[in-house]
């Protein structure tokens, strides 16, 4: 008998009937003999509709009552869930987050969880019921008000729920079939990947790939939640995320994931002194925004180029910063290009294998892909490249990792 | 300075538009130096659209589960509340039921309120700001769990902390003006009133009008609140509820209401012995249905027919108790009618006036509207007739009781 945490998204509970298969999915862990904990989101779509209520009233809104607002989606799919099975002869009770309670910290709209106590929901367990926890919610026990975790909480609420409760695994259903090396809406011959290590969904996540939220792969990894990603609507096993040990035979590359949240900078005929890129940072920070690449060209004498990257949901706030802060940066001028996208190539197998760059720029230079800026880490590379570019740089790199699947003639 | 409870029902908040309208409405009492608290109901449909997805699983749902699903409504509209009065530098702050806490009984899905603690409220108040709390809802203390009040429990909502935090009165906004003569939409005359006094208010409730949900009039009556209704749309005085001795000039009848949830049955040839009215009674109140009005024909021999009505939402339970229990009931055989009406004429007034009823049934007579069945109470006198004639007996009972109102030149 094992302890099963399972979430479900928002498209695998979009309305009454998708709820019913859900239910059915528990069913069919129940009657193996396992016990089921579920987390959910709201319906697709609901979420969004909420947050734009409180975006009509105005966008300076007091994020407590905007996580009042937008923690309701959440309490309905739970009723309902709860509703089916037991109409399946299945015992169940839903929870909002503060019957849990999952109690958070007052960072209201993007609350973290500080404590999940698990008495009810073992209560729960041992009465032979399944517990059906609203996810993407919380309590900030202090002001005795709802708190949500941010977009994407749910699958946050779910690890940890299966951390407080010590639960065997955490499966987290969505509408794709697991992680795949690269999108593949865009590279038809993209594969699942079988298994993934936390620190490559964490390095795929923060680059722009949507599986899971960042948070929830993080405190799987703190408190070694077996966790895996699979489909609702198929059945098939999924991708399991897991830490470095468990795979026998790692590849170079894992995954190819793009990035459109990207503009680029550039301040030009800035001094070429020591300490230039040390205030691009301070003033972006004092902005609050994240500078991502950076990247200085050749010198001329005393002057330089100086380029860099932001997100582009940021770009007018970067821009209003660089206005304002022309006599501390001391440029002649600046430029700035939005269209551009940043490709990254994900993989634990780089730390033992050299030639990676070399192979990654070769393929793009083979294609007339201009580079225009490179970060890298221990298990990814970067590349920004005008955003024409987006489809035809993932397929030619896929092909150059080996990363195709092999197209059977049924396909 | 008054200390004012308002109540605004789902059409007064129906989207972002509106509810920026109740905003306005209650910085106006503010400016006025009046302390507000507001009860709120969901955006007018969404508990319609909960409700249906309940149904769209099983119609055998767990109350409990229901509750925690319908009850979501109120708590989106009661944030957007709160933020669009923030964004008028009005200080605000939501509550849903649990958070007041408004503490209810057991019975889930149409609880009654056992005690709401007035501490929250009160210091919200005392730092200023309008405590906004979601109507329809409650906490059942012993489980944890949400419990709504049944459909239109936001009316006692109101009332209930009215009473609590002992306010100067409890004004209930709708779509409508007040309370009226009779259905304006049938009757173009109907008069707005206003007074009226609770016990009047409360039989035209139980008689089908849909003002002010039954419970809310009877917690106004025991804790002596101030109750008015009157239109969130328009700027008009609305209709003071109040007890009798308030009222000065009783008019003789105050209101005409009708209720089409009826449906007639006939026992043919039963014994006509004592105690057959108390089989029929016996054998619908186990069935859980409430036997309104019962008429026995004139005796002919040892045989009798009993006519009785029952509500038509209830019309096949009825059906079924009536065929299950044909031995306990010995009748021939049965008819029913579900094509029938319940008028009702109510007035404090009638209690001092004789000759009410005469004047009813002349009037009816006079247009050849046939009377199958009388019942009648201090201060009402309700008979059934054929529901083709709703809209004439409505019609000619205003203009016999003296209640039209004078229509001007420029109406």
């Amino acid at each position: 008998m094992a302890l099963i945490v399972q979430k479900y998204g928002g498209t695998s509970v979009a309305d009454v009937d998708r709820i019913k298969i859900v239910a059915n999915k528990v069913k069919n862990e129940i009657e193996k003999g396992n016990q089921v904990v579920v987390i959910l989101s709201a319906m697709s779509g609901v979420t969004n509709s909420l947050v734009k209520f409180c975006n009509d009233i105005t966008t300076f809104y007091d994020n407590r009552e905007y996580d009042a607002v937008v923690a309701t989606g959440e309490q309905v799919t739970i009723g309902l869930l709860a509703i089916a099975l037991q109409n399946m002869g299945i015992k169940a009770r839903s929870y909002a987050g503060w019957q849990v309670p999952i109690i958070t910290d007052n960072a209201f709209g993007k609350a973290r969880i500080k404590e999940i106590k698990p008495d009810n929901l073992l209560k729960s367990l041992e009465n032979g019921e399944v517990p059906i926890i609203a996810g993407f919610q919380g309590i900030e026990i202090e002001s005795g008000r709802v708190a949500t975790l941010g977009r994407g909480g749910s699958d946050t609420s779910a690890v940890a729920v299966a951390a407080a409760i010590n639960a065997d695994c955490c499966d987290i259903f969505t509408d794709v079939e697991g992680v795949y090396t690269t999108d593949p809406r865009i590279v038809k011959v993209a594969k699942k990947l079988e298994k993934i290590t936390f620190e490559e969904i964490l390095e795929m996540a923060s680059l722009g790939a949507k599986v899971l939220q960042t948070r929830s792969v993080e405190l799987a990894m703190k408190y070694k939640v077996k966790l895996r990603v699979l489909s609702s609507f198929v059945d098939a096993p999924g991708t399991l995320i897991c830490s470095e040990d468990e795979i026998v035979e790692k590849e170079v590359i894992s995954g190819i994931t793009y990035n459109k949240d990207e503009a680029k900078f550039t301040l030009v005929n800035i001094d070429d002194v020591p300490g230039v890129s040390a205030n691009i940072f301070k003033v972006m920070s004092n902005a609050g925004i994240n500078v991502d690449m950076i990247v200085q060209s050749v010198s001329s004498g005393t002057k330089t180029n100086m380029t860099f990257t932001v997100p582009d949901s940021e770009f007018e706030k970067a821009k209003k910063a660089i206005e304002a802060n022309k006599d501390l940066l001391n440029y002649e001028s600046f430029l700035f290009d939005r269209k551009v996208v940043k490709v990254s190539i994900v993989g634990i197998g780089m730390k033992s294998h050299s030639g990676v760059a070399e192979t990654m720029f070769r393929a793009l230079a083979e294609k007339n892909i201009n580079i225009m800026a490179i970060s890298t880490s221990e298990i990814k590379i970067s590349v920004l490249i005008a955003d024409e570019y987006t489809e035809l740089a993932l397929r030619v790199l896929h092909t150059a990792f080996g990363l195709d699947k092999e197209i059977s003639e049924k396909e």
